[in-house]
């Protein structure tokens, strides 16, 4: 599929460079907006608008929303007053919004000045609420219904004024004041026995909704779990806003999945999809982590210089420091990786602290004990037995995996609360991911290693 | 939303205890299924039916799809004949082939037994499709309308048969041997002008479909891209067997998001919510891994072993080795798991190994050189100067940087390009990311480190 469409696209730039342009306007029509903007990522800037020119208008407007920002800017720059306020006439609002909130200044200031008023007053309402609010991602726009109305009134309504509705299949029953009584479907709509029911005796009253502040990833989770194609947005005083749908739903989880990969991995998330950031970009969103986990390696490198002498005299101990750090660090990120998913799919509330942690507990103590034996195994038979490698004794040996076990203990506790706490205190879990934790880890197996060290050896 | 949503589950299972089921199911009919379905999850095993014969008939199915498995095989197995069948009747059938496909075979025979001709057969047929194919979560009930009908026609149809279809909202126009011509939405049937249109007329003929054998996750893709509520699937001889809904991929693209870090973070995804696993289930899906990456640390500890004489000359080296091999891994982590995550979002394709390693190198270089001249200043100005270690020579603080930055550029060099690779030889990427290659950054890095300790200290 993705390859047969390579193809396609390579065929129609080609019939761009030929300027065969009633033919691609043909088959143009035919596609997709998505794929239509697809095109416009390979092309080189001063062609897009040749591209963009060729398409109808409803289809240009459908196309332009998919479009990636800088194409998007790099268009509105050449509109003229005319082509941009047609645009703008097909967008929907959230999607105007959107545009709004990527571009510079100045073209936000034309578009703004060519949106109708309406238009303009519901972007101008979505803008003021936070990002990533339920506020920021609704639309304004939907069908709203009264309860007196009947089924047949209700579809007459929605067959007169669906057209600008992004999504006509949940309408909202409201009152004068814009209070919130019900929702129905197309589908109830379509499948009442009679079409002179009142709406009232087929509307469903209990109806589940966000308010303008809940965070966006809430509202897609709650659109997830319940199947919605759309949810209502309330505002303070319980008046109907707008509607958050399922597509940008879906798009909200894409996204808050990848911004929790990207953090776990000790990265600030990215805005753009990855071909388009710069080096210097994608060196800006990393450099400082990696500065940040240097420079907090200081511990380690304090505690091994503290545990010289030690080294000095049992050398072969410190042949066995990569693997103890290494197993704990990714022993930790085992539990706080399971745990932060767990908080970011909403499975997993503060609450159930004391049951993750005792049930984290006990599987350390079953991979930290299956671990040492393995360990005690592998050191004497391909350490000491294969490589002949006689400094390491039965010792030695012990030392190791006694440490070993007690640091993945650790790890594995530290790794499940810690991302829990940060909840609790408003930080975000997926910061405490591998890296913070893995620090801590680091230090603690390295403190452990020479206590065992000291018991044991002596030392 | 949630905490609110924790005391009404408290309020209704005190109601439980105390034996008001009168209020109770006054309470549950009001309710939301997958709301209901949370209700269970907090039960003991004997309370479940109790609660479960409370519910009217069409909710208990509906509460019954949201249910965890164990419950469902709980409720089952207490079923009379004849419950069963009414579940049975009330499912989707792609619901249904879910239950089949997570219950013991014992309890399948039953199902199967119960369900009517029609919906065993169709279990039967989306059961044959392999896992994780589109074919295996598609629902075989949808709307289709022949091109010769008229929007009237049309809406008539939808009415009548609408009630037993998972989403009437896009209908699908076929011939006789189920070939698909084109889709029309339930807005467009709505919307036209006329109702004496005929279908073909205001169909769109360009449709986007999957194969029953298209993975889930690029199905799901597809629908996010397009925004579809559904999206049809065609056999091998193009003939339309099912469809796709919306609801269905976001629990895809949840699932396949979870796999993913969960594998990144060195373990063998789960089935399972995280509290549903026992610490054994845990055990099992992390030792194996956590085993692995411990014996491949044998080469480090090789390593470090064969130039155990140039630590012992200058011990100040080892205490610089953890913080080398962390910056190592982190950096390797940060590209290979951004590479993952474009990867299976689609926007990263083998084709673009070139490209992506090109932007990798440069950003290596950048952060490794930032990263040594922190370094330097750190050492220098902290652990010389600060905490007076003499032994660290401006030679010593030379190698340790040297070492660095070469150790940052080929981390991520190999971060990048190994989950392509592994993506192209038909591997998860995602089982590329932090461990495996943590593994190679380690030896890598202490390489590196004892070579420049060889060039510059002339060990």
């Amino acid at each position: 599929m993705a390859e047969r469409f390579e193809i396609v696209e390579k065929a129609l730039l080609s019939l761009l460079d030929d300027k065969k342009y009633t033919t691609l306007r043909d088959i143009l029509v035919t596609m997709n907006p998505s794929d239509i903007a697809g095109l416009f990522d390979a092309l080189e800037e001063q062609r897009i608008p040749v591209l963009y020119r060729l398409l109808p208008k409803e289809l240009a407007a459908e196309t332009f929303v998919e479009m990636e920002p800088d194409a998007q800017e790099l268009l509105i720059k050449g509109f003229s007053d005319n082509e941009l306020k047609e645009v703008l006439d097909e967008l929907y609002v959230d999607d105007a919004a959107d545009l709004v909130e990527e571009m510079p200044a100045n073209v936000v200031k034309r578009i703004l000045k060519h949106a109708d008023p309406e238009m303009r007053k519901a972007i101008n309402q979505i803008l003021r609420y936070e990002d990533n609010s339920a506020g920021s991602i609704m639309t304004t726009e939907y069908v709203s219904l009264r309860p007196h109305m009947t089924v047949g009134e209700a579809i007459l309504r929605i067959r007169r004024q669906g057209v600008d509705k992004e999504t006509i299949y949940t309408c909202y029953v409201t009152d004068t004041s814009r209070k919130l009584l019900g929702m129905v479907t197309v589908k109830d709509l379509l499948l009442a026995d009679d079409d002179d029911t009142p709406i009232q005796d087929i509307m469903i009253t209990n109806v589940i909704f966000a308010s303008t502040s809940t965070d966006q990833e809430e509202v897609a989770r709650m659109l997830s779990k319940y199947n919605f194609l759309a949810m209502p947005v309330l505002d303070s005083e319980s008046r109907m806003v707008g509607i958050v749908t399922f597509d940008d739903a879906m798009d909200v989880m894409e996204e808050e999945a990848t911004e929790d990969i990207e953090m776990m991995a000790g990265m600030t998330p990215s805005e753009k999809p990855y071909l388009k950031n710069t080096p210097f970009e994608l060196f800006r969103n990393r450099f400082p982590w990696l500065s940040m986990m240097m420079v907090s390696a200081t511990f380690t490198g304090l505690i091994m210089t503290a545990f010289e002498d030690a080294l000095a005299q049992v050398i072969a101990l410190s042949a066995f420091i990569p693997m103890l750090m290494g197993t704990g660090g990714n022993s930790g990120s085992q539990s706080s990786v399971t745990v932060i998913r767990g908080l970011s799919l909403g499975e997993l509330k503060f609450r159930d602290i004391g049951e993750v942690l005792w049930k984290e507990l006990r599987t350390a103590v079953l991979c930290g004990l299956g671990l040492a034996v393995v360990c005690f195994a592998k050191i004497w038979l391909i350490d000491r037995m294969l490589f002949g490698n006689t400094e390491i004794t039965l010792m030695v040996d012990l030392v190791v995996c006694c440490a070993l076990c007690v640091t993945v203990i650790i790890a594995k506790a530290v790794g499940a609360v810690l991302p829990m706490v940060a909840k609790v205190l408003g930080a975000d879990p997926a910061v405490m991911a591998s890296p913070f934790i893995t620090t801590i880890v680091d230090a603690v197996s390295l403190l452990v290693y020479f206590l065992f060290a000291k018991l044991i050896l002596g030392l």
